[in-house]
């Protein structure tokens, strides 16, 4: 219900960060490139089979610290389908290795096309009476500039299978307020607005922490917003992007979080999956240097507040 | 540049009608679902080469007399990595007799992100120094609430590569007005607001007809609206869903168009699939149905107005 699982997990590890996937061919050792490589030439498959061994080797060394992960589908796509099948493998592995998984898809539609979205990402689907799982992770990122007929559907799917949803509220880009901050008549802005339809979509689904499956994307980079949102939507848990490469620090991220150190999930992508390259280690270690940087993270977010 | 290649299409069809392709596994017709099963089994891939194998009916049905088709990414991702291959082959299939393809995605993200999504559906992807095609549409639906740093990395490869997208502006559903419909306080609505960004980011890629590749989408189902945005967006090119099923008539659609009968394109996608239904035909005549209605549609269109 809402997101206790997440929150249990957050609980026991005392950590809320979560790591984002999103591995440009770039970020791959050399080593694991010439390997896959060598097997499936270079091609859209052995692309997708060398993210795929960058992420296991990843997920192998933070999931005993780190309770969730965070795919973010574009780097995948850009594989085509082999890379989506990338995806999903990562998905499975990391599930199994206990984390709970956040597909950053920022998907929307409406009615029946959300409903396919949701069953994607979150459901399961039906072939002729075969209930079969396409991608099946814990949470997707979602955009709601559509309203309720973009969110309707995924609520269904949210309390049937106790996943979550985390819609764009207030986002970590420089841009972000070409639309989201303008004023409307009321004096709300944009993305107020936003997080008020959070709120009244999550009304149904609160947890044991007070937080609903309706979860709200809000950047480390705008800490005023993170704070004014956190005290206009009590019961919307937040995940947070901007910390690290994009200049958020662990004071902003602060902001984010409720009086009992919950309601909040904080991520870093790029700063966990090129860790090597601050540690002055070689590439060959990047999963060593991943483990590192988020035991760093950890505690650099923990100096700020207590997880009670 | 710009619509050029879409509208050039439009012109010599006299036809500005894309077909949605959004197969919904009850969609197809029992023999197509009971051969694939028999090969793959009642799996995602058998599901998978069912909707390519109707996709492709369709496609060999109309593609002399309409100018594009829209797959829906949804209802590919809902049958995993299996669906997603056939969404890769409708494009190139429909590709290869002639058709220009908009992905309808709804992608959005920000910087890299949203580059890795516009190589993924528009560009071409690296692989070690091989330039390979992921999905390779011509045109993408796109979200735009992220602002400018959601829109500029497909600006690029639109230049690049004479691609196209499509921004949502005030989408058919009847929920679109909870946020595009308020009011900002210089006295625009939303939509208004995002209409005036799609121009300005249109500027500097307009093409022969004076629309940039930064169109939009507006639904038929809101003609008021329609009216409004083409008097306001002049160089936008607008992707109109909404007719047939949704409720939106040609009477509604024709807000869409200019003076000379362009500047848009008119959607229909349970119309066309489902067509044998009203036609009083077999499930298994779908195709040629399909056909039929593309033909009644064009006419009904074209009752309206004349494309110069």
């Amino acid at each position: 219900m809402g997101f206790d699982r997440l929150i249990d997990a957050i609980v026991r590890t005392q950590n809320p960060t979560v790591a984002g996937l999103d591995p440009k061919l770039d970020f791959v050792p050399a080593s694991i490139k010439n390997d896959c490589f060598h097997t499936y030439g270079k091609t859209l498959e052995g692309a997708a089979a060398a993210l795929l061994s960058f992420n296991k080797a990843i997920i192998d060394q933070i999931c005993d610290i780190v309770p969730a992960v965070k795919p973010q589908a574009a780097y995948y796509e850009m594989y085509g389908w082999q890379g989506v099948k990338a995806l999903a493998e990562t998905i499975s592995y990391a599930q199994e290795k206990g984390m709970f998984v956040i597909t950053d898809g920022k998907r929307n539609d409406i009615g029946t096309t959300m409903e396919a979205y949701a069953t994607a990402h979150l459901g399961v689907t039906d072939v002729a009476g075969e209930p079969l799982s396409a991608f099946g992770a814990d949470a997707l990122t979602v955009n709601g500039y559509l309203g309720t007929d973009g969110i309707k559907p995924l609520l269904n799917i949210c309390a049937a299978q106790d996943k979550g949803i985390f819609v764009l509220v207030k986002t970590s880009n420089p841009s972000s307020g070409e639309l989201q901050d303008k004023k409307l008549s009321d004096g709300a802005t944009v993305y107020e607005q936003m997080g008020r339809m959070c709120e009244g979509w999550g009304e149904e689904s609160r947890g044991k922490y007070g937080y609903s499956a309706v979860g709200a994307v809000v950047g480390a980079t705008y800490p005023e917003q993170l704070a004014e949102m956190r005290a206009k939507a009590p019961h919307t848990f937040f995940l947070v992007p901007g910390y690290g490469a994009q200049g958020g620090g662990a004071q902003d991220a602060k902001n984010a979080f409720d009086e009992n150190g919950l309601g909040a999930i904080i991520n870093s992508s790029r700063g966990i999956m090129c860790a090597w390259k601050k540690q002055g280690l070689t590439e060959e270690d990047f999963a060593v240097a991943a483990r590192n940087e988020a035991i760093r993270m950890r505690e650099d977010i923990l100096s700020t507040i207590t997880i009670r």
